[in-house]
């Protein structure tokens, strides 16, 4: 389903970027838990983007109002529902864009699929906000996993040819969150992406890169073998959020190149528990958790609004135009993708710990 | 749902390597399609594998017997159901298995999973010989879209470090079908990877690769935005292939290397009609389908089964323990995983083509 | 999913009756059909009831917000979505009655599945109030299916021992809408029924019904054999909506009572086009739609809610004790249930006609 | 989905009458659980219907040869799968069915479905036949219910004008199995039945009845509100058992001639428990279970196929004509349809148990 991921807890996404509104319905989630509206802001504010040269300018209100759901600050059975205003709306920006599709974004998919009919102003439902009320649902699970012991980390691993350093894949004790408006793990490699970043702002250029993303404490025995893996719903759902062109688990692609004997993750006794002495497959087996941290990186290619002439097409006329995109867009999304990755991630494991759990 | 894919055609699996057979059910197909069961053997022939050193010796009848959904050569509305009788079993060759799991095989989580009561003969419902219904349900789908114009191919790309050509990306033509038991495009690669299959097998290793996958014909417009997108489809359904590890599509996780104005596909206008001049977005825009071929690479770890010893514990008396295993098993899954890809592909769109078609 | 309905069109509502709002999500409709905003209003105007004794005291803005999915008046791709202020909230009525059950109502079943912390104030998310979103839905479907030539009507069939005549189920023109405040057939028998249900709101007592809903111009060969029949699918959403306990198709239990020869629909000749000569199957055979109108009644049972003193228990203390309820509610749901009724078949059908059409 | 239902228990069903064979596929169930074939066998006997005269001279063999899904007698994680060969074809019976419809019968729906394509040869997928897969699908829930102290037990309620006793809908003791091959809880009435169903068959004719079931155990607070109502998920699966014209849960549509005061199920304490003093709820309140007996009747249409000439068309020459229909057929499959009821009652409350519970 389309605005709809999950099982057993269902989530709910709509709006347009510049409709009236965001929000999300979710269905499914256990009455009586607490819900920390502080913490699910400050989670919000890691996806809104700092004041740096290479995030967007666009500033919008991004407090929820939950309108259902919660009684005296507890689930109640209810669907949990929030709705985000879209407050700084400026459709006249996006005008030319109806008939000249932006290359490599999903305009000309958009008109195609909804002849012609869709509201794409601003991206229309195509819109990264639509992140928005998925991070504030990702950010209810968070507090639901972190309370049975689980906790999410992600860094950028990647911004274009800079990289920090990737996480220690066999310990299980929760990771520092990497902090900032460049989240990672080395302050250095930090410091050269965002001088990347920067440098290619100001060439009106973007660029891509690489999220990791590593789960500690999550217990073993949860997944599904054949086509509910854990990689498969993993994957499903963060080829949901926009811009991302590939993932892999634990060594990932790198297995191409691998023999089975260098691979293979050998089975130890660590205090009287099973455990992996390396974690290649990621901490899943069979499309099932074995109790070692699930390990896996996201590549996002480059935000395809650049402020660089482009080569495009009118729909109207079918003639070759050149294309000069004006508006507020980021020349990086990687840092903003960060909790992105962390919220679709809570959402399917949080499913996953309620369906098989 | 884990033995089921698929939301208006519905691919059923079930079976266990060494149980009476393994099968599956299709339901929601349209009444009154001719079905060439003679090319449905052909393509499971395919994923059978030949007579070389690195494929397992395990000789099977992977002839289907089609207990229904048929009348007259035609599809009557009924589910499609086949079964292919399990001849050959050896449980006695994995005896030793029970206690002692197989590092980085599904053996420890099935045991978590299900109390220690799953049936993990030969490997019991996590087996690869599951691909061969699945394979069935594809050569079936594979039909259905070629009369409607939409040719998958897929071919081995890469073999630990040997490595074939890519596929022309924007050609839209049908790719001629990779033949042979090592079926690549450049037949001085496929030697390369022969020898190094064999050498891997002789020395009791197994070896990865990667497939690469490319859909022509298939219409612009199809598919869905956000969270149903065709990219979180297609990749649901592969991490449904035992021993995948990655999946990328178009240009994949080198965007993440790259910048928008080098990797934006332009549009341009080719006998009058609306094309990408490149494919690095794989034929995919905002999770809908641009009418540029589909392509896609997926990441195969080496088969966890090897004959050299490895480190495991035993679960009943929690002890580490050295593992060797007996019986047969490929060395490298890789060609026969092509056909698998293939499959896979054709049921995820064959499924999206009645659904948004 | 509790709170979902639809299989390519999807229904998702949520809200408490003393929450913020109440709201619906309606993702997958066609972009580009034009909806007509005034029309949904004199739909929900009729949900509302009037005036009258039998009919709840409690008057809510039942104005829809449409916060996005239309633009320009169209929809355009984007989940329609709706959300109605709780104006007028009264919680304190009800703080009696969360440790002492009120018969026969969800109270009980709620604080057992939610562990005492659901949101009870006004029935919770059991409240009829959830109607409302649900009556939006289905007022947008109504307009689509009429576009397509597709009419439901419904009325009230009995209330108490008095009865409406039952509508013509062979012919298949549309039914003009009953209308006013006791929707029915026969003005005598609207007036005998309000009569009676006034008699009953003095009394503090309530009192049951049957509404009957007819549906014309719905093509024939929609709908599936097993276990998505017509049947199964309206009645899994007729149930959806508060205090049904029964529903029929046709001739419905009187087919209990009947031969074969007396009752099988005959099919005969009429302008050249395949009809039956009576419609004992209520349009539907084998779960599929065979052209005759669809005709099917509901059984609603008396509000729970009556000023009459009654015996519950304190779960708290876990004795007996005697309730008596105050606060608004009605005396009669039944006219203000034959409007759900309409919409709720609207949200099935329309679905139906996208999946199967 | 046509041919599955259930959530997180999913029975597939596949075959068509006169195919190679009928069958069933259920994914989900517990691994461990013991299995008694002899038990699944004996209450396929009850289905399979006796010697009577009005009952089918079709004889089959109804003995599951299973293929996968179980280990040493225990259930282990893989789809339990079993098939029923279609031993006893006669197709020929069938032939001159093809273009001449049989009233009420779900020949001409499927005709127009499927283009003329399916294959209606004794019913085809239509065909009561795959009640048999159904019925083995609830003989393996039955068992794993009563080991949670859960009981299903139906019986006629009627034939025709002959009714039985009813139920007591209070006594959460286990009903015994109304036993024989009119499974009535007065053998009085039993008798009177046979008379009935014995003249009926001596006519030519065909006759309906009522089916009670009763669920005692059932363990409060299962269930969902609004769209996923224990009723609307009983309902959804009941209206997939051919025949079906209606369902009512406790009071049912008498509850339209009820007041409040007099249908409310007051709560009571007995020996320390909250239970209700009546139950005309039926053991759903709010969609959820409370703890009382589960309690519904079904509807079942005479049997369409009768002996009797009927008047039909021709759907190629577009002519009216008489039909008499040859062949072997029930004409009451009431008392059949009693294990049916039970079994899919059982299918639906187990999934319900294993979501919720």
């Amino acid at each position: 389903m389309s605005f709809t991921i999950g099982e057993k807890i269902r989530v709910t996404v709509f709006g347009q970027s510049h409709a009236d509104a965001v929000g999300v319905v979710i269905d499914g989630l256990p009455a009586g838990e607490e819900i920390d509206t502080d913490r699910i802001n400050s989670f919000l504010k890691r996806r809104a983007g700092g004041q740096a040269s290479y995030t967007t300018a666009r500033k919008e209100s991004d407090e929820p109002r939950i309108l259902a759901g919660l009684s005296g600050g507890r689930l109640c059975g209810a669907p949990l529902t929030a709705v985000f205003e879209n407050a700084n709306k400026r459709p006249a920006d996006y005008g030319n864009l109806r008939s000249i599709p932006r290359p490599s974004h999903a305009d000309y998919t958009a008109f195609l699929k909804y002849n012609g009919k869709a509201d794409m102003s601003g991206g229309g439902h195509f819109s990264a906000r639509l992140t928005l009320p998925m991070c504030f649902a990702g950010a209810v699970m968070i507090q639901l996993l972190e309370r049975r012991g689980i906790d999410i980390g992600a860094h950028i691993l990647r911004i274009g040819e800079e990289s920090d350093r990737s996480y220690d894949p066999v310990s299980n004790l929760p990771e520092k969150n990497a902090e900032g408006s460049v989240p990672v793990l080395d302050p250095e490699a930090g410091k050269r992406m965002t001088a990347l970043m920067e440098k290619t702002a100001s060439e009106g250029d973007s660029v891509g890169g690489i999220v990791e993303c590593k789960v500690t404490g999550f217990p073993a025995g949860i997944g599904d073998p054949i086509y509910d893996s854990l990689e498969s719903r993993i994957s499903h759902g963060i080829f949901g959020i926009p811009a991302v062109k590939g993932i892999e688990f634990g060594i990932g692609f790198l297995a191409a190149q691998s023999l089975g004997s260098r691979i293979n993750d050998s089975f130890v006794i660590r205090e009287g528990k099973v455990l992996c002495e390396t974690n290649n497959s990621g901490g899943i087996q069979g499309g099932i958790s074995n109790g070692m941290p699930i390990l896996f990186r996201t590549a996002f290619k480059p935000t395809p609004s650049i402020y660089k002439e482009q080569r495009s097409v009118d729909l109207e006329t079918m003639k070759e135009v050149p294309l000069k995109i004006e508006g507020r867009h980021d020349s990086c999304i990687v840092p903003r993708a960060v909790p992105c990755v962390e919220a679709m991630c809570a959402i399917i494991l949080y499913d996953e710990l309620m369906k098989n759990g």
